[in-house]
């Protein structure tokens, strides 16, 4: 059987492309790939050798551009890793750069999030560590949604 | 500055959770983290390290999950990385599964990718190669959307 080798792109939707480019460039670090998609939509580069799409949902749902169409409206998710060792220095970063941190979240097994918005309202996770981990090996002892 | 190692987690929304259960587990080969999110959605681990979240839209956009609330309506996008020597095996893995191909792309740089359709009609893609790599070489010579 053929198998999978890992998720190349990960695509969200905005409607505000450029505040989006700034937010995933110039807070994130993502590195844009030129010239890419025009008004349907922009591409970052993510280390790791992965793809981040960021769509417009209403350009993007339509016919016309030569691939199938796709396009959702409301708020995604998505998490980047991040090294635990830097953790407190994104909550910084954040601070500094005005984004208002939603939640912080301590998850069994001792994985920790920084919960923030994107210009759009997406749900942008930053993970310390790796939950899923700690569900594979001891899925009996964890709980999701997690406790208080 | 801190930087991002990667993308832990993308998320496309399913209302058919058993059946997009099977589709990614089934057909695709992804591995499903037990027990994951309840009613809210499923958890699967994905070759590469990262994980794939199938939320219920319609469940993740309510607040008092305990984590910020996101949930999108409408067919969202994903691609997975597949070998370049796996590319006939997968299209004949689809055909005898009863899987539409909705498209056949060859892209610029010769990555070729398959399109079809979850049970919930999002967009998956698998792609031999890696065209965002041919971009970001080759940026003048590629368009986006492909010429027919």
């Amino acid at each position: 059987m053929p198998s999978v080798l890992g998720i190349h792109e990960t695509i969200i939707y905005v409607a505000k492309l450029d505040a989006a480019t700034e937010f995933y460039t110039g807070l994130l670090g993502l590195v844009a790939i030129g010239g890419a998609l025009g008004p349907v939509g922009r591409a970052f580069r993510v280390p790791g050798g992965s793809v981040l799409l960021l769509f417009d949902p209403e350009q993007s749902i339509r016919n016309g551009r030569g691939i199938p169409a796709h396009g959702a409206i409301g708020p995604c998710h998505l998490a980047f890793s991040i090294e635990s060792s830097e953790y407190e220095a994104w909550r910084a970063r954040l601070d500094g750069a005005g984004v208002e941190i939603e939640q912080e979240q301590v998850w069994p097994g001792g994985a920790r999030s920084l919960y923030f918005r994107d210009p759009d309202g997406n749900s942008v996770e930053l993970m310390a560590g790796d939950f899923w981990a700690h569900r594979e090996r001891d899925r009996e002892s964890s709980s999701f949604p997690p406790s208080p």
